[in-house]
């Protein structure tokens, strides 16, 4: 077994030390035969049943989909459904056992090769990747059919050497797969293609598993049953290391295990520089079940409620009113009167509350977060209401992403004033006092911070969108993944501005994108002037850890220099410096 | 005939004095019957002769594709030209014909909907659009099949008042049906759909046709042969205005006709304002051919050669470097001498050079522009190669777009270097000393200048795509179109400092986008500091009008006030008071 190295794309942090386990693609031995005509209706039910079983699968992985994935993963279970649903799969192989007689997996297989036809005759046109969807959803159901056990052993919980954790290698997972990981013992992911972005690598960093990705060859050059070390952080991957390598990389961890636990330790430490700043560190939260979480790190709040999380998964219907306020309020009194940012419906050609509606060539620039509430007056107060009423129960603010121009500033504020009406109307309570905050995340906005810090209480900096349209690259997009860097300079300048307009007008200014969380970036924030920081719990205490140990004297001075700096090497060397300091 | 006046979105300027020619759609009497077997073949063979006319009918649409159209047009086309050659379309009818003898038209709708249904079956993801090219393609052959008149009449060139000129009103327009209106009597189109960005309105600007589009139920309240005024400027349809209005509006177009013969006369006038500033007016240009409109409009060159079209239209085949050379050359040759600035291929997902490459979920923050070029070197060096040899012939000048990072730039750089090695070692002749800029259409590039002007030789700002990205908008989109603003603070800002940074670094900035050719805001520029503009040629004399009219002294305070103000209405006024001045 000779020992390699290979190099891809650090996704996911942490070091994994296992066996291979290639995931290849299921060869499937699918029988044709004709069923006799008394057998014709059982034949029909069998199929029945294993699209319901497949269902019921998507359904599980529905549910199972962890608090912290990304919205992406469940549109992607959705269109799975949506597929499964239709009478092209649902109906169709049905028709084909009642006329032809064929059996299941036969009437299924001769379906999708139709329907695959049909698809390269118009694949000129945007569709291949529906129907490598189709595809993967047929393969769902024969393997049903087949009754193909999966391919992943169960996990026994051991982990003595004669039942080594393994690493999943494909040339690609998919997401719905990934999930299904979840409670095996696999501890982490190697695939030949992706990115930083992938769905692979978003689901990786979300469990918490170490993972590489874009390693070109991996799952050729890797054997079944290999020694694999993953080093997530340098996005490599060690194949049959030496004695001595292995036993560095045992060391690795073993540390970075211990300062896990170290960190356990700063829960209830608060977040002050060694200068004595306190820092405010916030949650970013999907759900009201994670506030717990976000309590259990310590969090000073909630900076990011993404309600459009109780939006998803309900087949178009709307929450009404009393059902958002129901989770708005759960989440309000779960914080203990902290503060509980709440971001006003984020939904929008990409987020599709209904699928159909995903017309736009550019969703990215199209009608989506308060565009779309200002559209849809009664789904955008509707909220407002819900949201308003949970004020009555803690302390409530409301954000409002996606804006970008004066006149969107004036409507939302308002719809915000109509809501309140409304209830005043009606008797019921809330807070009038309610701060209203605005999303920094178009670069628009970001230059024209006079017309915001006027009519606004607060603001919360997304710098994922804000990067993205600042550089107008969309980093789902692996041609161009390459091109999102949080250090362009352009980008740093529109965060500092953000900041320093913020404070000279006097009021709050939090980042609440993934540069929040990202410890290797918490030194540059807090030179910038940044005092509120918004993240996903679980990255909290790391973040906390670098506050307590930065020294704002030092740290001010260099990222002045980082701040004059064009020069993009200049700056990421500065910014590895700032760690050092 | 009750008057009535209807409002919409002005689209495209001019009055348009004529009668309704109400567009409904099609009702096609399509007979259903079995033709005897002796007749399949020939039924097979009408439907093949139907089917090459339309072909035809669609190569002769794309040559006759205005020069100026827009390159979506293009496109449209050739996404129907593919539609028709597809066997779904060319081959599966026929089968029809020969297996059920159906007549041709009745294989064709039966074929036609069967897809339908397909595509119904997956309406959910994102195919709507297809579907309705692929009935539209359809109708085209069944119109020839039934040898159905067109029904435009055909101009007879005449203008008295028993045959007035007709105003086209639809729900909405083609845009393969509108080229055909070209040589026709039609002077101007009302739509009850469509925006400031739909095709109806691009292509009514490109033919410089008075359109309003965005006219809800136009086509329900006009009747034929109602009278019409379309005022073009204000977005107003009048019907059957009374006497005086007409007299008003015919001495309005006699004044505009007027103003465009006087326009004639400052073809040979340097551009320089009152105060004796020059001021470099230059043309965009597509092909070669445009050269000598931008020469007889007196354009000081060529700002922007969008070389693209040189590569579209054609069956994904890259043009050779040769053939690259001689329409580059042919242009440089045209403009005697004057700078002809040749910007790289700005292709991508957006506009394909081969459609099946469109798998982006927003190709307009995909692999665009530079992205696509330094990603497809071979494809890149051609090009630079066949500019390179060009500047032998008078001078060239390269325009690289998309740029944002500084790795692309020195990438770019060094692409051009070696393009100039390779010349050299085949001692073919170029001009060593060739300008090489960045087009400044990214907001991260607007605020990286110092990266721009420390390697560049001069910039060109494209004000279509700054504006976009800093929006967050995608303006071919009508859900959004409304929020595209060219004053919006943010926009105006990263103009200001690109032509402020240019100015300081002692370089050239032009501005190549709509904003250069827009007279109502030819005094904003200059008073930004603009010294070149460059834009369609047939806007070129109104805006020297504008320049050879304005006063430095008088438009700078104004604009240093305009840039001072974050307040929309503030600003729109003060840049409306900059025209009286």
């Amino acid at each position: 077994m000779a020992s390699f190295t290979l190099h891809g794309i650090p996704v996911s942090r942490g070091i994994a030390i296992g066996r291979a386990h290639l995931l290849a693609p299921a060869a499937l031995d699918v029988k044709h035969y004709l069923v006799a005509e008394e057998q014709v209706e059982a034949e029909v039910s069998r199929l029945q049943q294993a699209l319901a079983a497949v269902h019921k699968e998507l359904q599980t992985l529905w549910n199972e989909l962890p608090k912290d994935a990304p919205t992406e993963l469940g549109a992607f279970i959705d269109v799975h459904a949506l597929i499964l649903s239709d009478p092209m799969i649902s109906e169709a192989p049905l028709d084909i056992i009642r006329q032809r007689h064929y059996n299941a997996e036969w009437a299924l297989l001769t379906q999708i090769d139709e329907l695959s036809a049909q698809f390269d005759e118009i694949e000129d046109l945007y569709l291949r990747e529906r129907k490598a969807d189709i595809q993967q959803v047929a393969e769902r159901v024969l393997k049903v059919l087949l009754g193909t056990e999966q391919m992943l052993p169960k996990s026994d919980g051991g982990e003595d050497e004669f039942q080594p954790q393994m690493i999943v290698v494909a040339h690609d997972i998919s997401p719905a797969d990934m999930l299904q990981f979840r409670d095996r013992s696999f501890i982490g992911f190697v695939t030949d293609v992706g990115g930083q972005n992938s769905h692979t690598a978003i689901v990786a960093r979300s469990l918490d598993i170490p993972a590489a990705v874009g390693m070109s060859g991996a799952s050729t050059l890797i054997d079944q049953d290999d020694w694999l070390i993953i080093d997530g952080e340098a996005g490599v991957v060690i194949a049959n290391p030496s004695a001595l390598v292995l036993e560095q990389y045992r060391e690795r961890q073993q540390a970075a295990a211990r300062a896990k636990k170290k960190l356990q330790k700063l829960k209830k430490t608060p977040a002050i520089t060694k200068d004595g700043t306190e820092i405010t560190l916030l949650a970013n939260i999907e759900l009201p079940d994670d506030c717990p979480a976000a309590m259990e790190a310590g969090a000073n709040g909630v900076g990011l409620f993404r309600s459009e999380f109780l939006f998803m998964g309900r087949n178009s219907k709307i929450p009404s009113e009393d059902e958002q306020f129901e989770q708005y309020k759960k989440a309000v009194v779960a914080m203990k009167g902290r503060p509980v940012t709440i971001r006003t419906l984020d939904i929008g050609a990409d987020k599709p509350l209904d699928q159909s509606e995903q017309t736009a060539l550019n969703p990215a620039l199209g009608l989506r977060a308060i565009r779309y509430c200002l559209a849809e007056p009664q789904i955008f107060l509707t909220q407002l209401r819900a949201i308003l009423r949970a004020s009555a129960f803690g302390k409530v603010r409301i954000l409002i992403p996606m804006l970008a121009h004066a006149f969107e500033i004036d409507q939302s504020l308002a719809m915000i004033a109509q809501a309140k009406a409304e209830l005043r109307e009606q008797n019921i309570k809330f807070d009038d006092g309610v701060d209203v905050g605005a999303m920094i995340e178009i670069p628009a906005a970001a230059l024209a911070l006079p017309m915001f810090v006027k009519r606004m209480d607060f603001l919360s900096i997304g710098t994922n969108d804000l990067i993205q349209y600042t550089l107008a690259i969309d980093r789902v997009d692996y041609e161009v993944a390459h091109l999102y860097n949080p250090l362009h300079p352009a980008v740093l300048q529109l965060i500092s501005m953000t900041i320093a307009a913020g404070h000279k007008a006097g009021i709050d200014v939090a980042v609440c994108g993934e540069m929040a969380g990202d410890v290797k970036l918490t030194r540059l924030l807090l030179g910038m002037g940044l005092r509120e920081f918004s993240m996903h719990p679980a990255q909290l205490l790391s973040v906390k850890q670098e506050i307590l140990n930065s020294d704002l004297a030092r740290i001010m001075p260099q990222t002045r220099k980082i701040m004059r700096s064009m020069e993009p090497n200049v700056i990421a060397d500065a910014v590895e410096q700032l760690q050092l300091m």
